[in-house]
């Protein structure tokens, strides 16, 4: 994460690259004129300089804090929330910062081949080309989910998938985390004392954290519960060389733990609150509008268990709209599982006094959150959406996301729940059949294996795996083997 | 895949959308003018179409076939190979194609936003782009190892991985299946009886297969011997709904009855034969010159098992200087599992008569083959491009897959008989500190998670697990954990 890159300029310099680990490209002579890169615009005198601060979420206060300044939590304890400057970036209009994040898609020029570097100015506007610890994340598929969409949601012919799960480690959370390590990154080369990273998390939140802190260098420090977790769930960290604790307690102790570890030493803080990440996840909002053309959807459906990524997503949209990209946002679906809805109770009591649940187990793991740290974030994004809570039972979200797999994608249990959510909304009438939908997939389907072998087994106790495809047994002869193929084509035609 | 396409325009049209799956765009002002799509060059009539064929492999014959009969060998039971019309190919010199392709890069207009369509005239010019069916396959991140090379490979500064696996179904195998069931496709809506595609395979090639006839509608057919599989080897066919056939035999005899199969039915083979696949894997070789903006690496490594793959990268290469994209080729290396290298054994006899073996288990799964189909291919990319065939062992190959997660990768084992590969030839200074080099990375390391558990559970037998990384026991308490904290930076800075 050395090398210089002479970033105003188009050309390669002479190894190492200043494109480095991008990939794609778009040569030079197609980049709009009006394009400036790396916030050479800024530096203008005329112009004022893109920044961002910490601001007290949602609150009326003065209090402001440095991105450089190591804090998790306002003044009062309350979330913090990035606060860019809005009128420095409205020095330019729509049709420039459309331009702009178009003509850097796939670019071999550092750091813009990624899509949520792509978007800089919006993420993270001061730090340097060099500072940022990027695997090539975002610009992933929307797929056009025409089968399934004609098939299984009543005739819709305009559902897409959004595959954020399709990435370098396999989830959403490479989004997020490249700007909270690319971030530590640059306070530890500024001569902060940052010894490393840690977090208290048994899924994609510490793989995606020890995979960017590998790629950087710097330690990460993962805390588990001991007995409680399989190796399949940890086995990204430990490959990625995080020092991973496994405690005699339960994961709130886990949490309650790294906690006072990270408040007491120079470790930084990598939990779910953290307002950076929901940066890096806001541009897979911008990405959805740039793949439709500036185009925006009716409808995005997004499942929610801590709820960040709700708001995250709301964010992006708004910047959008507030800087003229867009006219309009779409309204935001959140999606629970019915054994970890506590957003969905608070949403049907209209929004009265919200209660933490405890949460069950789900298929749906990631969500299996049951008193949500981000549950301010997401009301607020669903008041100003003009948004809806919906939710799935197991049944419903595995046999969902088996019929997504029967016609061609691969999707994660939390996808199977927004598809329920979205079935639900067709059925009673609410999303149309030609209102422009996209579902948000948050995982690859290959980190949920075990879960897809029970179902296609027919070995998940109480459930009606309606779609399980097991192997079909036959006797290794021609004859055998034609008279079960023969019945199946039969019926397939 | 019904909608229409107007292709010859970069516009949208109103839905279904031609842009369709494809995700990230560049818009209409940055396609440089000499940009033309969709063969519409060659509708021009002083031009000459572009066309492709069947021929024998490297024989000297007038056999031919049209790419729209079924046949999988020559008339003499030889390997086939695509040959495309060169001449109409070079009406157009090595700048256009370079900014054609370059024009295309995340295009939002179908199907060029897939990193193998946007080589559509190299790959089957002929096929209406309706009749495409793609998964946004290719595009892949060319990763640079900046910290594996400096710390593994001694000091190497300009190191390369090409992250095939991060794909939608996780293996490169994405890139030849859409062109194999694209064709399928199109066979089938010009009325051919085709009633659906079958192969006899346990690992990437069915999922691929499943995953493509899925979003096509296409039935797809899987043979495999009972009882030596394991559920987990068969996830992604049985989710994607192919008709799982489980046969009282091996693996050679499933190979046998499959043959048999299609050869009586009309049921496609979709065996590794097949020559239209390497189309579409061709095009990462023409895909990482484009990332390197169109600079040729010294060195490529490609793990190799039925040796399909490194002969598509010879071809994609060569394409590139014979159309004068580029003015040479690099030197290929392909890397053999010890327990399955029959290439290596024959390199090594200074290519002597080929003896196919007996493979052993290898946690390189995929390339586990003692008696591989593409040999003479393989044999010929090697010498035509000054070509060098190594070798790893078991523990080699594990502790360097190992090795590159620490680094921020999380890589399959054939991965690692490619950096093994790289390792000797470093080590015996063949390649040099500062020579480009590009690893090729096959499968996504989620597909290998047993593996990396067993490895770093020091759960090998006779396995030095050199870099297992297995969870530390802590009593849940401050000073306990701060003592192995404590110890741990102080080892780690």
């Amino acid at each position: 994460m050395a090398s210089s890159s002479p970033a105003t300029t188009f050309l390669r310099s002479s190894p190492p690259y200043n494109h480095r680990s991008t990939t794609i490209k778009c040569t030079s002579s197609q980049v709009p004129t009006t394009t400036l890169d790396n916030n050479s615009h800024a530096k203008q005198p005329s112009l004022k300089p893109f920044t961002a601060k910490y601001v007290p979420f949602n609150a009326v206060t003065d209090e402001s804090h440095s991105l450089d300044e190591i804090v998790y939590r306002s003044s009062t304890g309350g979330l913090l929330d990035v606060q860019h400057d809005m009128e420095a970036l409205k020095q330019f209009d729509g049709k420039y910062w459309r331009n702009l994040f178009d003509s850097r898609v796939g670019r071999t020029v550092w750091p813009y081949g990624s899509g949520v570097w792509s978007k800089k100015e919006w993420v993270l506007p001061e730090i340097h080309d060099d500072d940022i610890v990027s695997t090539f994340e975002g610009n992933s598929n929307l797929f056009w989910a025409e089968r399934y969409g004609k098939q299984n949601m009543k005739g819709m012919n305009d559902l897409w998938v959004k595959h954020c799960g399709i990435s370098h480690t396999g989830s959403f959370k490479d989004l997020g985390m490249t700007v909270l390590v690319s971030q530590v990154n640059r306070l530890r080369k500024m001569g902060k004392h940052l010894v490393g990273v840690g977090c208290a998390s048994t899924g994609d939140t510490s793989a995606a954290l020890s995979a960017y802190c590998a790629a950087a260098g710097i330690p990460s420090i993962v805390f588990l519960p001991a007995n409680k977790i399989s190796m399949a769930q940890l086995v990204q960290p430990i490959a990625n060389g995080a020092f991973v604790l496994s405690l005699d307690t339960d994961f709130d102790g886990c949490m309650k733990l790294i906690r006072e570890i990270t408040s007491e030493t120079p470790i930084y803080l990598a939990n779910s609150l953290n307002s950076l990440r929901l940066e890096g996840q806001k541009t897979a909002a911008i990405e959805i509008l740039q793949q439709f053309d500036w185009e925006v959807p009716d409808w995005v459906i997004i499942p929610g268990g801590n709820l960040g990524n709700i708001y995250a997503f709301y964010k992006g949209f708004k910047m959008c709209q507030e800087l003229g990209l867009v006219d309009k946002i779409p309204r935001l679906v959140c999606a629970q599982a019915a054994n970890a809805n506590p957003l969905y109770l608070h949403y049907k009591s209209g929004w009265q006094n919200f209660t933490p649940i405890t949460a069950t187990t789900t298929f749906a793991s990631a969500i299996q959150i049951g008193d949500p740290v981000s549950i301010d974030r997401a009301v607020y994004a669903l008041k100003n959406s003009n948004g809806i809570v919906e939710e799935a039972t197991e049944e419903e979200l595995m046999n969902e996301m088996a019929a997504a797999d029967l016609t061609g994608m691969f999707v994660c249990p939390h996808t199977g729940v927004a598809l329920v959510a979205l079935k639900k909304l067709r059925e009673s009438g609410v999303i149309g059949k030609h209102d422009k939908t996209v579902v948000v997939s948050t995982a690859h389907g290959l980190k949920f294996t075990q879960a897809k072998i029970d179902y296609h087994s027919n070995a998940i106790e109480g459930m009606n795996c309606k779609f399980a495809n097991p192997p079909v047994e036959v006797k290794a002869e021609y004859g055998a083997v034609m008279d079960v193929l023969t019945k199946y084509l039969n019926k397939a035609s």
